[in-house]
């Protein structure tokens, strides 16, 4: 048992540095002066270099040999299995390999930024072919059986390959490249008119993270450039932005990182500074947040509500029924951005990203030829030309900083979503009586009970059994996606 | 050279991770959820273990002992100094001693916090004793050929001893006295009426603030409930706090605080993440806030100018002429609260703690003693009754902390404020004219030119000398004081 203590002790450790790191890059979105930024660079790295040496320390290994086999309770079994897993993988990483990295995607981010701004995208082609081969060389390094995309995406969704993501994915595109054709060929709904209030927008944002249980005593909302949510535990603090002509950018935004925020809020408190503290994994994560903002917060029942709300909040705004209301914010446009995608279209985003980011670490496609082929593969899903890169393939930041691997957790997010939204529907046949008083509360309790509490404690893919009842599929989003944008374009 | 590199990357390190400590702290004061406050206690602990193994890490003494009668530079030099006298003062505390202050001294402030709101000093009594027997304890590790009292000194004011600092108080204390008596003799000037509008009061906090030099690219301003400072080089930020009916202290606050941020944003940038990179001692830094705050803030040149700027932001306030208002700002009243006090009392409040601390961690004083000794002494100072312990021996933090030695560096910081006034007035001859006109740039840049900028590099008095051209001692302050209070008091 001593071991498992000492185990135990020296990975809150670990945890809580962990937590002051995502404090610092909280700090910096948010509250870091403009002249600081090269100091806090410095103290990033210090920081990072100090957990590095801790999840590869050789005690680590000690320490799990000497548990083997041992009896212990579900909880510690499973941060037992979390911990093996991060330190088989961190041993794995050559220092220099990580040290490299984190200097190439710091320099590749500016170099992406400027490229983005500049619509440019052969000035970053160069830093991003040095990102993926040092990603190249970090998946090899840890591939084992599978390939080195699949060990990348392990990263951010364990349990999952590239080849089950993929068959996934190919079900679901024809189905929704369809639907997308028909939707579009019908008369665009009206969106809202007038100027917003930006102190109005804030007040409303948090009064719907409130409703959606989001609990400020032990959290903050704050603007940033980029919303986000940040912390695990009694720390969980969450960004949004405004835009005075689009009321519900911010809005649907923040209830997105709310859904994030509640996820880690309501992890069991006994798991507090364990590896069982966090959300299980990115897609796991995605669907919280996806199932607030979507099933929930662009609901049928729910915008009912709302949109007396926004009566209310703003006057006149263009906008005069519910159901011209619920039309709008479930609106479906010809558009670029992924970030700015309705429900209908943006899978396909993720699934464009999926195919080319596994053919760049597999080497079947060359970051020369990456533009053309994002265009190609655009048109034929689209439907229409990309006019330039940085409505292209620079629009998004994450191959800058090496996230290869971690799109596709956006739309299995979705999918996990879509299986929730199935079974607690079940489960809550009046649940729609409660959405249009703008009560959520059976629908986030239920999410707590099943799934969010339970933190890290079940893998991913059983994380979501666990809480329906049944192995996840695309089937129900699918369908809940077809059904929704049927009624609503009269198809 | 090998080993001077490697130990200044280490101790680099080291400056950084303080560094994220610092505003740790700061977010905990400023930003952090109600809710949060337990887990940060682990955060916080968490990063404080790091920090400390680094600090008694065995390489230090290695790399001190190979560079040993090397040739280097004077800034390297003073490196080592300081790395070699953190490392050999670090070692000497065993970690079970640090792991219990830390316990005990976290402990106590809250008992403190309640003692002091229910005006009860036996309830704080057992824990404050177990803060002494544990100060005791370390003192005695430290001690070398000096007392207990002198190892807990040179924490926050290396090279000094409580000999030296009593040989000067002693100087002080019957002049303080008899100067006080004959001003209270005198009726009070008129202090500011109305209310004023904390908008305003943050606006012109910030005005004045920058007045200062202080750089807000390298810095924020937010309030707190305690006005302070904090962080080095390209990230120090302070707070104030505004009060409705009393315009005066949260500006005076600011320009206090501004002094201590601007030493630390003012020092040689080739020093940044060093031991040469933060104020040299708390008795130097004090000298910059005490400074910026009192010889130059509450000059009548300056002042002349606020009352013109007061005007503009709020009207009529009472006080009509530059002359009221620059009595007004330096008024002197019968108080007991040392952090209100004016320039006259306030070191008589830090000569009665400097006695009382020594006594206790001398042992010559019992803490079941304590309150009664404080309300003799301060009757023998003061002239009349405390009539409460919070207005007494319960209203300072820094005794629950564990801060015996820091107090005499508050007053310390006053003489050698005396010193650099005197020295800079010496060399700016036409000071008051710019001062007139709420320019403070010729002050500020001398004293960035002469003291700021050199940081760590020199000992704290080797640091007031070189600023001033001679040693400090306590005569230019005392003058300062008799001349000005005799002014405005017709004495």
């Amino acid at each position: 048992m001593q071991a498992l203590n000492d185990l135990l002790a020296f990975q809150k450790d670990t945890e809580a540095l962990a937590q002051v790191s995502g404090r610092l890059s909280w700090d910096q979105e948010t509250m870091m002066p403009r002249g600081a930024g090269h100091q806090r660079g410095e103290e990033t790295a210090a920081l990072e270099s100090v957990l590095h040496a801790r999840r590869t320390d050789p005690r680590l290994g000690d320490w799990l040999a000497a548990c083997e086999g041992q009896e212990m309770s579900q909880a510690d079994a499973a941060k037992l299995r979390l911990i093996r897993r991060s330190y088989e993988r961190s041993v794995k990483i050559p220092e220099r390999l990580a040290v490299e990295l984190a200097r190439v995607t710091s320099l590749a981010q500016g170099q992406w930024a400027e490229a983005r701004e500049k619509d440019d995208f052969a000035a970053f082609a160069p830093v991003l072919s040095r990102v993926i081969a040092l990603r190249q060389e970090e998946g090899a390094a840890l591939a084992g059986e599978g390939t080195p995309y699949d060990a990348l995406i392990a990263d951010y969704e364990p349990g999952t390959t590239a080849a089950e993501l993929g068959a996934i994915f190919d079900a679901m595109r024809p189905r929704l490249v369809d639907l997308r054709a028909r939707v579009l060929e019908k008369p665009a709904p009206k969106g809202a008119e007038g100027s917003f209030d930006e102190a109005a927008q804030m007040a409303l944002t948090r009064e719907i993270a409130l409703a959606f249980g989001y609990d400020l005593n032990r959290g903050r909302i704050d603007k940033a450039v980029h919303p986000f949510s940040s912390g695990s535990g009694d720390d969980v603090r969450i960004t949004t932005r405004t835009n005075p002509e689009d009321p519900f950018n911010s809005l649907y935004s923040t209830i997105h990182e709310t859904g994030h925020a509640c996820y880690e809020q309501n992890i069991d408190r006994s798991y507090a500074l364990s590896p069982l503290g966090q959300g299980v994994s990115m897609g796991v994560h995605e669907s919280q947040s996806r199932i607030y903002e979507n099933q929930l917060g662009r609901s049928r029942a729910f915008t009912g509500w709302l949109f007396d709300r926004f009566r209310r909040a703003y006057g006149d705004f263009g906008i005069d029924t519910p159901e011209a209301f619920y039309a709008a914010v479930n609106r479906v446009q010809k558009d670029f951005i992924r970030t700015e995608a309705d429900e209908l279209q943006y899978n396909l985003h993720i699934m464009l990203r999926f195919d080319l980011e596994q053919q760049l670490i597999g080497g079947t496609l060359q970051v020369g030829d990456l533009e053309e082929a994002w265009n190609t593969r655009f048109a034929a899903d689209f439907g229409y030309a990309v006019p330039k890169p940085s409505l292209g393939c620079l629009q998004d930041v994450h191959w800058s900083l090496g996230l290869f691997g971690y799109f596709p957790t956006y739309a299995l997010g979705n999918v996990y979503a879509g299986c929730l939204h199935e079974a607690l529907r079940a489960d809550l046949p009046d649940l729609d009586a409660s959405l249009a008083q703008g009560i959520t509360t059976p629908a986030t309790d239920w999410l707590r009970d099943n799934l969010q509490r339970h933190g890290g404690l079940r893998e991913p893919r059983d994380t979501i059994t666990h809480a329906c009842g049944k192995a996840p599929d695309a089937e129900p989003l699918l369908r809940y996606i077809e059904t929704k944008f049927s009624e609503i374009y009269y198809l």
